[in-house]
């Protein structure tokens, strides 16, 4: 692993593609190859990568695996099809698709596979440098914090779910800043959200921290509202698999309780936004993104290191009772100090948003 | 088990105290046998009884198997402080020992054993008939909100812990209004948050209200919020540890997140507040409860059924990742829409408490 920091890579041989299977961490760190698009499919919706920069990479990587198999219109539609269907969630997997085939139509044969592949490594590549960037920004936020506290005691940060660079193709969102500050010497300590029911925080996030020597504590999903009560966190910082033209969040469930706590304690809350996870289609995030209804084992089991060292299951509920699990929900933007982006930090709003991308106006010049 | 729905009773004997061990459920219910101060101190610091109502109750027979070994002064000075040292935050383990202490140092020998042993039976049996008329009310709250929705469908309560006859001598506090309403046929789904670290919800919530044929779904603490955002809670009821004067409510961490995502979405928050959990000497919850700080193992580890059939606790964090563990948060009086007393629904506010509980106005006759 060493400095390398990225969760997918090409194979040396250039047939396949390398991930980090999530799956297993913090347990065991082991790539995976995935050698065609049945892989890179069963890997999204097996959640192996996660994270919406990550699957949109992911993604990527599965339209190429296919066409390399069969570069065919036919191939490449049910390549875009089947990846689509995995999670409905995160708009950078149907972002990554609609570019793949606008790219990719017009070619055809050992052209168009070549053409996947290097697209693949160009998105991933755009992802990291978007994300270090995004992380500049949200790294002055938290020297502007350290600062404020007189340099006194490390800057609390809480974060939620998994938004580091195993979410993305480098850096990560959420941590991105954190890293930033990192290397900076502005110290940090991270109040990560373990984030039930799939413990990303717990599992993903600490061994990211770990790993890179950052302060951390891992809390339960309900302390963090008793820990801004008692004014022990400086700003919060999330992830976010699909942000609205007019600033909602749509990230991990949980997300918005902690937002309702932030405000009522006067604590910033930022979400981390790449702009291809902004849907600029979209107004209305509590009406229009469709939140994921995943399996009710993830509620009813919980994975972790059994005291025999296997990783095991384990139920933690009545066999009889049901679960529901949605995945995801929505911050309305009245909730958010702002918006983290790679161009600056943007007010939650429609006006917020395009004066940082006038690109994006109705009436912006092509 | 059957109907008998209380965790807590004098042996056959009369010279022992048998609980359910709350650390087994759901996997497995099985009766522990108490017979000296020493088992009942470990049963309360274990958490195989848990709730304010049963561990004041608990106590209360702990200090009559002390005295039934040594029924001088110092004994009963000793168990009191052996008991009170157990848990900080339910005030009703203090309320139970000063009870105790006053109605027994007066007396002595054989004497002072027998009045222990009855007080502890007479307090069972007052805090299930307060618990059963607190029912009363808040089933009336319930059948209320059936009737507003035009009978179409089950009320959906949602509830944080576990607050049910498990937590007391009989009947619960929370859930004590769903099982009178579920009696009056009225249809109730109650969401049940898992409650980390201990899951309580996801053991014994679930496990006792499938006992009871009650409808419900176990969900993760972070998923409640978005329920409420989409109309999916109809009104929310959850235990206390400790109420001040003023109406803050003290109940188990992460409370206070849903209390504001109920407020945020105008759905009705209510505490269930039996009358000995209110503190009548505290005025400030935020700043004057003590919060009990426990292992972080609780966070780092979770139990539950093995494929093997065993109960194990697994590791679900990086093994040099520091995890913070406070029990208990404090829902401040402005985010509660009332207290469910035995007496009727208070406003939460001094008050509000005061025209239901007159004789606590400082200058009330006697």
């Amino acid at each position: 692993m060493g400095t390398e920091r990225r969760p997918i890579r090409l194979a040396e041989d250039g047939r396949a593609v390398e991930i980090i299977d999530q799956t297993l961490l913090p347990h065991r760190l082991a790539w995976r190859r995935l050698e065609r698009l049945a892989d890179a499919v069963e890997a999204i919706a097996a959640m192996r990568v996660r994270g919406a920069p990550l699957i949109g990479a992911t993604a990527a990587y599965g339209v190429a695996l296919a066409l390399a198999d069969d570069p065919s219109d036919a191939a490449l539609d049910g390549a875009i099809e089947a990846l689509a269907a995995t999670r409905p969630t995160a708009v950078n997997l149907r972002w990554a698709l609609e570019d793949a085939r606008a790219r990719l139509a017009p070619l055809a044969g050992e052209a168009r596979v070549a053409a996947a592949f290097a697209r693949a490594a160009a998105l991933c590549a755009e992802d990291a440098a978007i994300n270090r960037a995004l992380g500049e920004h949200a790294a002055a936020l938290i020297a502007a914090a350290w600062e404020a506290a007189g340099r006194a005691r490390p800057v609390a940060v809480l974060t939620h779910c998994n938004a580091g660079w195993l979410a993305t193709a480098g850096w990560g969102t959420a941590l991105a800043g954190v890293y930033v500050a990192a290397e900076r010497g502005v110290p940090v300590h991270v109040w990560v959200d373990e984030t039930r029911p799939r413990n990303q925080g717990a599992a993903l996030t600490a061994w990211e921290l770990g790993e890179a020597g950052i302060a951390h504590s891992v809390i339960v999903d309900n302390a963090g509202g008793h820990l801004m009560q008692h004014g022990r966190v400086d700003l919060c910082i999330v992830g976010t698999d699909r942000t609205t033209a007019t600033g909602d969040v749509c990230n991990k469930i949980g997300t918005y309780l902690k937002a309702l706590a932030a405000r009522d304690n006067g604590v910033p809350f930022y979400a981390a936004v790449p702009s291809p996870s902004i849907d600029w289609t979209l107004a209305d995030g509590l009406g229009a993104i469709p939140i994921e209804q995943r399996d009710a084992a993830e509620v009813t089991h919980v994975r972790g290191l059994a005291p025999s060292g296997e990783v095991v299951a384990v139920r933690i509920t009545p066999e009889a009772s049901a679960a529901a699990n949605p995945a995801f929900d929505v911050t309305p933007a009245r909730l958010l100090s702002g918006l983290i982006t790679e161009r600056g930090v943007a007010s939650a709003s429609a006006e917020g948003l395009l004066a940082l991308f006038p690109e994006r106006r109705p009436n912006a010049p092509g």
